[in-house]
């Protein structure tokens, strides 16, 4: 175990003048319906709309002066490229991203929105690694990886941080998991600050590798993965994966029906916008997939990233 | 004038353990676009989730226990039913209902649940009318309009007293404009507590009778109105014309695009979601519909109940 709650301190220290402290909400209708308490741990409205800005900001702030000079790069098409080209906006440092040429304009214009170098490659993840290690080879800059680094974990991490400090007493955290960095980042501070408390995740039936690894014990890849919640295409790594099996007490998997249901719903009920992702836990506690009757239960919201073409 | 400051101060005693105090939110992109300083008052937060619940909430609390016990009776298929029907439950006394039988039944549904009583009638306000007369005949109750009544004003005018209490120094206050309710009750609270404070209404071009009226002088009816902010579609009364006469600044109309476009901004990046009636002050703000450069800004956002049939 290479990250512990001392990063995670470290990390809320070294972002508390960049990132948001984001609030935590209530709402009657769901905890009725689910019959607990919930408190919404509100990361949709973090800079650039998501958690990934704590961990992107935790790790260009790590950085010394001599690398920061040299810049970051990563390869991402989702809420990791914004949140590294605006942490090293504020760093004053250049940021590379390498996306997909098939990532959305609407994508790509954000990134340059916050003065990051846009590298466009083929839509696989050889050539966005290819492109990246290119990048790299002449910026001589750090490679941010979205969550297979202990800078991003420790990050993510400062999210469960502010929860249990605003909600002491939780008996539940549940979050999604894609890659593994907010899982195991809230494990790892949960399990230091608030060690009854149980870290739960919530997975997309159709991107179901990290139920299959925890349930296996062993690493499985996420193979064509389908969801709706887009966030959580991608595979644990052995760094997330190893914090997850010590830490984590379950995942449950929901499927899209499900997830678009939670999503609606938060939008209705608590006028809030979150992305597909987000919903995934709620998803879960909608359509019983875990007992907490009684309970007092975290949720982190990881973000409000959805696209409105339709109003 | 039959409805002042103290009428608003009383009101804000009366509602504070039944309605929520909502959030005054910022946002760094809409401030940067218009180039003022805005402040937003999340109504949409509100009880019901709409403003409406301040002046029912009013209302309700305002009748003597004799009053109360005959219960409460309106027509509306909006949020005023569901604020009246609410408010009816915490006092713990009937409410009638009449709504059109062309409302959607998830709003029949809406007011049910509630505990109110239904009663369905033909589309015309003239049908309206009849209906609430008869029901008010056999209950002796008390007729709560959604607007032409002080109550509903004063309970109204308790979100801007406490978007002054929050935000001291406004030089601007912006409201949506339908039946004047919230427009009269914010002027009258603004001219008392921030007078050096100019109110401006937001109006839909396809249901501009308050301009009209307010450019002529002469009470106009609302004709077709016509727009997607179907929270504003009914005319001034003599009662709210008289208060926006004398104290508000100016009303300034916005097409259907630019509604459509600020609602659909505050959903993307403030990540609330807000109805189309909401949207409409900002609209005028994007829209460059008044020159408030360099001022500090209110804007009530007035709720957030727009259906989401399209995820």
């Amino acid at each position: 175990m290479t990250v512990g709650l001392q990063d995670v301190l470290d990390a809320a220290r070294r972002i508390e003048d960049c990132a948001h402290r984001t609030p935590v909400l209530r709402s009657t209708y769901f905890s009725e319906r689910v019959g607990a308490e919930l408190f919404f741990k509100c990361e949709n409205f973090q800079k650039v709309g998501a958690f990934k800005f704590r961990g992107a900001c935790n790790a260009v702030m790590s950085l010394s002066d001599a690398e920061a000079g040299r810049g970051v790069v990563t390869h991402s098409s989702g809420n990791h490229a914004q949140a590294l080209a605006l942490a090293a906006r504020m760093r004053g440092i250049p940021a590379d991203i390498v996306m997909p040429r098939t990532a959305p304009a609407v994508k790509q214009a954000a990134v340059r929105d916050y003065g990051a170098t846009v590298h466009l490659c083929e839509p696989t993840l050889e050539a966005r690694e290819a492109e990246a290690a290119r990048v790299l080879s002449f910026t001589g800059g750090t490679l941010i990886h979205p969550y297979d680094d202990d800078r991003i974990i420790a990050g993510a991490g400062t999210a469960a941080l502010e929860l249990h400090e605003d909600v002491p007493g939780l008996d539940f955290v549940l979050v999604p998991v894609g890659g593994g960095g907010l899982l195991s980042g809230t494990a790892i501070t949960t399990v230091g600050v608030a060690p009854s408390c149980k870290v739960v995740a919530g997975e997309p039936k159709g991107a179901g590798d990290a139920k299959r690894s925890f349930d296996s014990g062993v690493l499985q890849p996420s193979v064509n993965p389908n969801t709706i919640a887009d966030g959580l295409l991608t595979s644990l790594s052995e760094r997330t994966f190893a914090i997850i099996k010590k830490h984590v007490t379950d995942i449950v998997t929901v499927d899209d029906d499900a997830i678009r249901e939670a999503m609606v719903g938060v939008w209705e009920r608590m006028k809030i916008v979150i992305e597909p992702s987000a919903a995934v836990p709620l998803a879960v506690l909608l359509t019983g997939g875990l007992d907490v009757t009684g309970a007092k239960v975290g949720v982190i919201l990881s973000g409000g990233n959805v696209g409105f073409p339709f109003a």
